[in-house]
Formats: structure tokens, sequence, C-alpha cells
């Protein structure tokens, strides 16, 4: 298995129309990771929803972004936050929230929300 | 391909209970136009949601202006910003949103979301 | 063509729980009209919803007073408004909203949403 | 046709976590009364939605409560209103909710919605 | 029948951005318990969702803790409200909501949801 | 409780087509009659379908003859049964299927599919 | 009300493919007519399905064929097999089907279907 | 763990039409039985059909004969044919099968169904 | 308007697997023509079905073909019966289906379905 | 990226119940292995069904199996037919079916279906 995450593969372009805040949602309907502890392969979809700045995500380099996780293995915690830090340290946006919406293992799903708002300071 | 998007095209009509302030909705379930970067065409569902002031957009000319945009090369969030621009520009509504509902491409649905709003002042 | 709605068609009866503000809501799910422009008919689902005063709105009443319109050449920003107006005139509800929910033409589907609230002044 | 509602019929149980306000909700999907206009049956899904007090609704007394209306001739308005008047009486909840959704007669499907709060005085 | 509920089967691991207030859910869609009454069994799924402080909640574990259900005789207000307790003793969450949808019996059925908040004291 | 289904309810009218083999098919999605064992009520959709000879069965009269099962007690395989009889012995289709398909009742629903032909002689 | 059905409205144009036995299917969602026995509305929809020989159906005047029903009282088994009848009459079909499927009255939904096949003699 | 599926549970009543063959669907939503590899519990939708000959399956004691498995360790293609087996042993029908359609399990689910003819000799 | 569908588009690779039947399905959910009577675009889903013989579709030429339909002036019959031809000449399958499932327009949709089989003579 | 499918993880049982001829269906709702000209991840749903002879597959063997195309460069039409023969190679079925069914690319979503039958001598 390769290493993880490369968060250098997010690539940005200028905001058509920054003096507005306008909502921008990108759903991934087919991320996979791997679990740390058994090995086996998850399955997720991601929504990322953001208000820009400056800069918009290219969307091409985010799935490149989003599939280096393929052979990574990460907790459902983990990897919804990482992909929130990564995208924030990048893309500088107002505002963002990304949920990883994961599939039944053992009769369960599992849903994560993270929000970042660069008004508010951290807790 | 034939140059893009006409505003010349829509047409209003004076509204008919200007002194009520309620919710006009269209929903275009058949927006295509062109990624500028590959040359391949995109398709969405537009939802445009507005309060109207004086004048409400005629239905049949709004069709026409969407599809004006058929063979434009223009990314999402320029487009979905262009048409609230335009329609607000021409029909000077209360307040108005415009919601861009675009298709799967290499596994992500997009959705953008822009908001005008006669009485704020902009950003 | 016949000639179209006909207010005098709404009945009412005394409301059974004054006392209360309690919420009704009647959903007429076979609306039609006519289009003015083109002499074609028109779909729509008609959406009632209403906090009443003195008096409730009489249910087959109401639907004989929507079938006035079967005839009728009007737009959907109108008929939605006068609707609207006719009930308030009728019934004097606490506060009523109606929403029109038009099918599809020319790849285009439309919702028209009005209010009224007897607390507020009109604008 | 026999008489209707019994409202001796609903029994209750000490709600076994008292110290927290938590939310129960028990839909019934098989309602039936009878139209006092024409005699003919009416069905319906009845909602109800509580925070209790001292005092839990026994819910198969629930039942039998809500069976009582099966032959009883009673309007929408009026079928929802006394279900939460009884149903406030009996069990005297911090709040409650019921909430009548109608099945489709003559094109029409009609939902009544009636809130009760201790904490408010009556209007 | 086995006794019931072992709240010590619950494990936690270390919130991996206890800085970040973020949402956690997880839903068990293959709850089963007994009926007290009846000694027949029930089904519903629960919901379980969070803002972990400085433990997050294993989902391995926690599977097992609601297995542990599987025999045991009790009521759905209280098996909700016991889940809550149990999970807030064992994790110390900033707040969180346990939702039971419980399956239809008799025409009936049945949500119970709880919230607990680290923030407002008991009421 | 009164006494049940009254198949002299039952009319026809003359089949406006009878040198052509067609499908009618009625769907009534509120039959309700009462379980023989426990009393309790029990809720059905029952499906009629049928290739008329001479008579077609008229609905208001067919509505009526279903709801004379209204206070009947009788289990699922005999009201299914019934009611093909019933309709066949009047109005002496070519070909006709009623299928009760019969709400949750303790975890299980059911269905019950007769059919009647009028080539076929009996097993 | 107004007279019924015109069939002289229904238009064909040449089978652009008549050497192929291939399948044409138009659903008309917005059918309206009226009951002859309580002059209400009826709604439904109609599919028209078929195989053409040396002519196909042209649309939009199927469309004003459909609306010519508008005012016309008529059962729902004499509609289906008049517009079976009537638009194999216009086209001259291999073989063709109409299928009605009537919004609910009283609590039940109905659905006709016709067949027509060239190849067969009628019963 | 107690042992598992109890056939002498099942009961049967006469078949009130014997002379008609007719088909009898009972669907279990609530089956639920243990891995015998893991210990953990599976769960499963049951779906019996069948055309009976002399005797029904009572639909109280089918659930009993049902919930005897709750305990029991046994694999989906096991479960699936021993059931069939049983009920074909206890009511002798003219033909029956058997559908278990089984819950998300690693990310696969699985559905097993059996038949069983009384006029065919095994395989 | 730019001339029309360009076969030579369509390109083929070798089936992988010529010594068994097996069938393969594309669907093409973003087809776009144009209304030669209008002007006006149309919108389908089409689907193509079929068992290679020694040749299979390449995906990517084949969306190249279907979006040289996009400013092409062509009916509903029309274009379904021309991929079908087109990709049978360009194939040669054992046997080929082409189902174009077409938006509403003026309150109709559209399905028109082909077929083609190399073992039979043409009509 | 590492070498792909591994026929030697697939294990076998022995059938439970080999006098019979019964239906297993197994539904991988998570298959994911590489665009061989791409490079980029595609992703399908896989189905499974077959009747077994002597030997069933086992389930958890099986997902390791499915697992083991993750990294592998293969076309749709290639690893449909290549799951099957590697299964029927391994249990030795009387027959199989294997169906891949792939996630939205470019607009397209495509199926593949397979069937192996052990008593069909190939084409």
């Amino acid at each position: 298995m390769t290493v993880g995450p490369q968060h250098e593969l997010i690539e940005t372009f200028a905001n058509p129309r920054p003096e507005r805040d306008y909502l921008i949602t990108h759903t991934c309907h087919e991320f996979t990771s791997v679990c740390p502890k058994t090995g086996q392969p998850d399955f997720a979809t991601i929504n990322i929803e953001y208000v820009a700045d400056g800069e918009c995500l290219e969307l091409k380099a985010l799935k490149f972004y989003l599939q280096s996780f393929r052979n990574k293995g990460i907790f459902y915690e983990a990897v919804t936050n990482q992909i929130l830090d990564d995208l924030v340290q990048a893309s500088r946006p107002r505002r963002m929230t990304v949920i990883g919406n994961f599939n039944v293992r053992g009769g369960f799903s599992s849903v994560i929300r993270a929000d970042y708002d660069s008004k508010e300071s951290p807790r």
C-alpha cells in the first residue's frame, strides 16, 4: 500500500465573484479509504460546502486530492477533519463545511460533519 | 460554436400584485453549457427564486435567455453568478436567488447558490 | 371559453375551536386553468394553508371554487394571488398561504407562493 | 352507527425520566372515522408528539381510544382538536402536537395541526 | 432470557480534534430488544448524534453495547433514555442526542428523542 | 357490531366495448375489516382486475360493497376469496383477479391473490 | 358544457423507418375529462404505445385531440376504448395499446388498458 | 444462547377455499438469527409465498416459529432451506417459495430463494 | 445551426470474450438534439443495449458520436432509428436495442424503442 | 499500483442442500477497480447470482477476492467476464450470472451482464 493523502495536489483558481458571498458545494460520491484497524476498505460520500474568499477549489485537482486517500488507513472522525483542515489551508475560504457520509459497517452507518468559519476564533 | 449568453433576450411584464412580497420560483430542468477547459457539454438544473418589485420575468423569454448559454464555454461558479447578475439587471427584483445544480463529472456533482437582496449593500 | 373564477362559490362554516391557533392545510392535486397567451391548459397543485379565525373553508365549496378556473385564461402569478385574495376576503383568516405548483412547460416548472397575515399592514 | 370517541379508554404510566424534557412521537397509520355530512368513511394518519410531564401515554390504550372514532361522524378540524384536548386532559403533558393527515377526497388531501403548550396561556 | 444492557461494554478513544466542535452521527439499523409486557421482540433504528469532548465512542464496542439489549425487556421511552444516560456517562460529550425509531406495532410506529447538553443544568 | 358484507350492493352497467378483451383495474386504498380472533381492525389495499364480458362493475356501488366489510370479522384468506366470488357471481367476467394487500401486524405484512377464469374448469 | 372529442384533430406523418417494427410510446400526463354522472372533472395519465405501419402520430395534433375531451362527459372504460379506436382509425398501426390511469375518487384509483393488433381478428 | 428453531410451533388451519389455487404471501420484516462463525446477529426479511392444499399457515404461530431462530447460529443458505422444509412438512402446500433477504454485511447484501413444488420429483 | 451526427466518430475495440453471448448496456443521461419544427432543443436519455460479436463500442467515442447530434434538427422517431442504424453499421453486433426516453413537451413524455437482430431478416 | 485479481482467494463450503436447485444472490455494493486507459478509479455494484451444485461461495473470501481488483487496471467488459470465469472455475455452479453496474462517467452509466449455464455448450 502506498502512503496517504497529498494536500499538495489541491489547486485553486481566482474566485470570479469575490465581492459576493455565494455558496459552492461539491459532492464526491466515490470516496474510499482504508480502516486502520482491520485493513478493510471504507466507502463514503464526501460533501464539501464553502463560501470562497479569493480562491475557489479547482474540481479536477480536488478529485485527485481525495483519491490520494484511496490506500490510506484512517478513521472516520480523523479523515473528515483532515479534509477540512487541508482545504481550509489551501483555499482560505470565508467558511467551509465537510460532511463524510460513511457506508454501513456491522449494521451501522456514520456521518461526520465539521465546520470552519474564518470569523470565529477556535474554541 | 456560436457566441454565448444574450442578456437582451430577457423580457419582463408588469408585476400583477406589486404591493405584496410573494415568491416566484422557476426551475429550468434542461440547462446546458460547455466546459471552457475540455470543450465538453455540461448539464444542470437552474433554479431561479425571486420576489418581484415592478417587473416579473417572462417565462418564454427566460427560456430563450438560458438557451443562449448552449454553446458558451463557462465555469459553474461563473455561469451561476452571471445568470443572477443578468436577471437582477433586467428585472430589478426585491431579492433573488439562483441555484445551479450540475450533473456528475468524474464522480462529483456540484451545486452553486448565489443570492441578491436589494436591501443589502454589497460586501 | 366560459368566464372564470366565481368567488361567490366559496362557503365557510364556524371554526369549531376558535380559541386555539391551529393550522389547516388543503391541497388540491387537480387544478387546471388556461394560458391566456397560447390558449393551452395549465395544470397545477394548489396548496392552501391557514389559521382560521371565526370561519373555516368548507372543502366541497372550495373544490367548486377552484374548478371555476377550469376554462379561465390567467397567468401563474395572477392566479395564485387571486386565490389568496378571494379566500382571505371570504374567510377572514388569521393568516393564510397559497402555493401554486405548476407542471413543466418548455422544460420549466414554476412555483408561486403568496402569504397573508392579518397582523401585518400591507407593504 | 354506534356512539363515538371514549376518552376514558386513555391510560397512562409514570414517566420513567421526568427530569428530562424528551420528545415522544406515536404515529397511527390506520385512523378511520366517518364524514358527518355524507356518512362515508374518512381515513387518516394521526401523529401525536409530546413532552411528558408526570405521565406517559400507554400505547395499547391509545390505540383503543383512537379506534373508538371508527364509527363516529366528525369533521377533520374537530377530530384533530378533540384528540389533542382529550390527550392533554388525560396525560397533562408539558407540550403536545396532534397532526391529522387525511386521505384524498375529490382530489384534495388535508392536514390539520393543533398544538398545546402548558406554559402558554390560551389566546 | 438473559440479563440486559451492559454499559461496561462501551469503549472510547481520544478525540482526534478536540479543539473543534464537530458532529458525529452513528445510526444502528439493527437494534432489537424485548417488550416487557408481551415478551415479544421490538425492532428499532437507533440514531446517536454527539459532539465529543475528550473522548469519541468506539464503533465496534458501541455495537456490542447495543447488542446487549437483545434479550432485555424494556419500554421504548426507557430504552432511549438509558442509552443516552449510559453513553453520556461513558464518553462525557459536549452534547448528545439519541433517537429511537421503533417499527410498527398494532398500526403505530413510535419515535423517542432525548437530548443532553453539558452546558445546561437539568430541569 | 353490525353484520357483514352485502353482495346485493354490487351493481353493473353494460360493457361499452364487449367485442374487445380489455383490462379494467380498480384499486381500493381504504379497505378495512375486523380480525375475527382479536376483534381488532384490519386494513388493506384491495386490487380488482378483470376482463368484462357483458357487464362492468359500477364503481360507486363497488365502494359501498367493500365498505360493507367494515365491521365484519373475517380472515385475510377468506375475505379475498369472498370478494372474488361475490364479484364473479354479480358481473360474470371473462376473467378476474382479486389481490388483498394487508398492513403490517406483529412485523408481518400479507398479500392474498385469487384468480378466476371463465374458460377454466375448477380444480 | 361544450361538445367532446374531435378525432379529425389527429394528424400523422410518414413513418421514417417502416421496414422495422419499433415501439413508440407517448404519455400524456395531463388528461382531463368530465364524469357524465356527477359533472365533476376526472384526471388521468394516458399512455399510448404502438408500432407504426405507414403513418406515425404527430405529437402536437395528438395533444389537441386529447384536449378535446376536456369538457366531454364520458366514463373511464368508454374514453380509453374511444381513444384507441380513434387513433387506430386515423393511423392504421401494426399494433397499439392505450392505458388510462385515473386519479383517486372515493378512495379508488382505476386503470383501463385496451389493445389492438392488426393481425388478430376481433373476438 | 438458547437452542434454535422449533418447528413444532407451526400451526395450521383448514384452507377456506381448497378448490381454488390461490397465492398467499406472508412477509416477516423482522427476522433475526446469529452468524455461527462470528456469533454476531444477522437480520433479514423473510418472504413466504405458497398455494395451500388442505391447510393454511396460522400467522401468529408462524411468527413464533420464526422468532425461535432468534438465538440460533445458522448460515443464510441453511436457514432459508430449513424454513422451507419445516413449513412444507407442517402444511403440505401445493407449492411454496421462501426468500431470505439479508442485510448488508461487509458491503454485501444477500438473497437466498428456495422453491418447493408438490408436483415435481426432487432433482 | 451546424451539421449533425457524424457516424465516423464511432470507434470499436476487439470483444474480450466473443465466445460468450453477454449483454452490454450504456445509458447516456445527457443527450440533446434540436426539434426540426420549432428549433427548440430536445433532451433525452439514450439507452444502448447489445450483444457484441467481434467488436465492442468504445465508450468515449460513443459519447462524441452522441454529442454530434447536439445542434442537429431531427424528430424522436428518426433519431432513435438512426442511432441504431449507425451503431449496427459500425460494430456489427449479434443484437442491439436503442431506447430514446424524451423529456416532457406540452405535458407529454415519449419513449422510442428500436431493435436489431442479426439472425432475423428484415420485415 | 499492485497487481490485480487473485482468484486463489475464492473459498467454498459444501452446499447444505444440493438436492434442491435454489438461487443464491450476493450483491457487492462497494466494488472498485481502475480504468486501464486513464488510471482513474472505477466504481460498481457487482451482482452474483447462482445455483450451487456441490459448493457454495464463502462470503468473506468472496469479499477479499473482489477487493483484489482494487488497484487493477481493467475494462468493464473484461472485469465482468473475468469474475464470472473465476467464480465458475472455483465453485462449479449449475448456473451463474454476474452483473456489473458501473457508476456514471462522462454522463454515461454502464451495465454488463454475463451468464454461465453448465447444461449449455459454449457458442
